[in-house]
């Protein structure tokens, strides 16, 4: 039987501002995404998340990102590997209170916005998040780009990666993503989307934007869960996965299983 | 034969402003308060000063305070004991992330400036604290001022409360601090001050801002590394203390040898 | 003829959050309160709105907070006269460059959230204020609590000042507000609301939590845009001020037509 | 007579914490650049510093950077011109609140770090820094490096520019300064730095690192306040420059006369 984990960012509320379906969205999800409080959430906001992703199950996951509010993360920064190693720790700490209260560890560390973009290219960045992922908890999984720089970073380390797909976004021949400046970058059709998720997860391959056949590993398909349509979207490929015979599982129990297989 | 510990705001240091003689008052003390970011300390501050104090031997704490860079965490907010409860969760997880990665735990933690200062006074703040420890890691011990309701509501949540004093303030015959607005709220007399810290140790008496005797206990004692003087009256403490035949160890293991005395 | 200004704070939202209705509300108030990014707002979100109040004909009037957007600007913080001074520039000048951009002054300053409540009751504080705005540009108009330390402070210092007062809230024989702690500090009958206001407006007057009418001064009614409700709301005191034969102007125009009546 | 103006970063300390020999180096320049809040400095050492310029007789400049006081802004942001727009605009008028205060004008503005580099090539933020200055005061005048995109920016948008040069830093070819990474690209001897300094002032020439000689515009000289020797430096190029028959005078006066002249 096929398995494949589904994560979502979750916890990105700031003080007074509200911002996504967190509860709808964790009903359909294995693994959570959290925000530490520096692209976005704060200690009041994890608190709580993290109470409700233990109570429906979900496995919790710290999502670190750059210290820029205004810019949600999303902005590239130049740091060096030892800001890197630096930020990613104090972000993992962080979580790893509020999961600690609640009893549980933390599943998985998957870096936010630019910071996951530069880290699938950038050799420093990646080996620095390895590092301080391996340095704090080895056990806890590394979720990067399928293909990337990060993915390969954390291997190397020693550590236990998954490797993330998106539904929607179109890949190059040589299985990184196409950027979102390029025409056909954004797959905008759902049946299509969830049509390539299903082929990633069964076959391991995904058709690449020039046509040909690629191959590809899917650990983690990442959802979203900003507004009702994007949470009805997750609805729609969690019960086409099943229909499928994909068991959905949260990526600890996939990779143990892999790992038994090997 | 007594014994004492001796802790220090350390790793106040942020970005590209440097503050303290962190390596020096090092030498002298037996517990470091890690700043952990809010007040001060950033994380690349954290991860070079953690490895510093482990390497020498030193025990590591955290010093949470409140989100006030700009105020030096000195100014008092109005937070709800929510608030305060996660506020402390999130700081005392990031440094635990340099001290996992360092193979040791966190040894106590010690609110900062104002937080400090409203938590000896406001039982709503107070209980906070002591249950975000108590949540995180029971085996932690609470830092607080003699006589406050801080180390009272350790001691209800069951946690290990270490008893501050301060060599150079005055004390009001209910044990609380002379304010610093009052006359004589200071002691500037460093052998009066060292004199002092020798017989609350020793006697577990003080002599109050009246003239009364008052019973005290210190655990610990605080002292800075703010300057060359600062550093030069730790280490006539010290040197003192040692002669007086008062030994020097970090509050763990006078806790625990109290426990057993029990 | 009777007059009365609408305010409303305008302009909170903060990267990637959105917050309030804005361009909803400014179609029915005077005078916007412009957040100026310490607790709420951010440059962008400055250089948008001020252009859309500008053009729709509604004076800008800065609206400094707290450096605490985690709480929202709601949570008192102790600093001194010499920070509330500075702070106030700094967020008054911050906005002037987008006011200056859009060829238009600065009509008012109106201190937000807990910096507005203390400096109701802190004469330091309140002082601080009025200086601030006097020494930056001493033809802006202080916006402060009817009955209030803030509105005694402007006029001490030569300020213009315009008295405000809320349609929603309770108020003491003293003309203070009623703390929201106290039951009935909050009046939830949209039309008693409403009557409270168009009285306060036309006679002066308002009766107190005890039931006795007391003396108060009306030019600027605080009116808010969070929600549909709210903004309905709005629209409701304006068309019923339309009604009752009460004009509604900016405060600047209310306190120059004040002065030729003088 | 030749003339040229000597700026430096002023007012960075924040806080608690101090940087920089402000009130030394403020003796020998003729134009200060003011950090705005956001890479360094607060509203408190604003006031303080703004009075202090003033009363020197030294002129005000706003120095805005990016939002990362941990990086103290010299780390690169991917930002857009609509953001680099707002920021400055947003900078400046914080600034210009102290400024007013003080009965003065906002001088010049010249971009901090990073933020000046990335203009120095990137045709966008220069085009957005120029707009942003012309925007709020078209008098105010812009510095950039000499030969590079923002001052290039700054013409075409009808500004007046001052061209900054650097007295310990080599030359390209091409006018542009040689990347600290590559060897030879600081200059360490002082007398060969200040011989550089006079030569490009009153020849217009620099030596380029490939021994060519290169034509430089060169209407302010950067300097230093960090320590007692950069503060030493600065004297020695100011004693230099009066023996050489070249005046120091602030931008302002340069460019009006540089404008006579044409």
């Amino acid at each position: 039987m096929y398995q494949v984990d589904l994560n979502s960012d979750i916890g990105e509320s700031f003080g007074n501002y509200k911002l996504g379906l967190d509860e709808e969205v964790i009903k359909h999800i294995s693994s959570a995404n959290i925000a530490c409080g520096w692209h976005a959430g704060d200690p009041v906001v994890m608190e709580k998340i993290v109470e409700i992703v233990v109570k429906k199950g979900v496995a919790v996951g710290a999502h670190p990102g750059f210290l820029d509010l205004m810019g949600f993360g999303r902005r590239e920064m130049t740091i060096t590997g030892e800001e890197a190693k630096a930020y990613m720790k104090y972000q993992i700490g962080a979580l790893w209170a509020f999961a600690k209260s609640n009893g549980v560890k933390i599943q998985h560390v998957k870096p936010h916005g630019a910071l996951y973009n530069m880290a699938a290219k950038n050799e420093v960045l990646a080996k620095a998040i390895a590092e301080a992922i391996y340095e704090v908890d080895a056990d806890m999984i590394l979720v990067g780009l399928a293909n990337s720089e990060l993915t390969k970073a954390g291997l190397i380390k020693g550590l236990k990666v998954a490797n993330e797909v998106f539904a929607d976004r179109a890949y190059n021949p040589d299985g990184t993503l196409v950027s979102r400046k390029v025409e056909g970058a954004v797959i905008h059709d759902s049946d299509k989307a969830i049509a390539r998720v299903i082929r990633m997860v069964k076959e391991g391959k995904v058709e690449a934007i020039n046509g040909e056949d690629i191959a590809i590993k899917a650990d983690t398909i990442c959802v979203h869960g900003d507004n009702p349509s994007a949470v009805a979207f997750v609805d729609a490929i969690r019960r086409t996965l099943e229909r499928e015979n994909v068991q959905v599982v949260s990526m600890a129990k996939l990779l143990n299983r892999s790992e038994r297989m090997r």
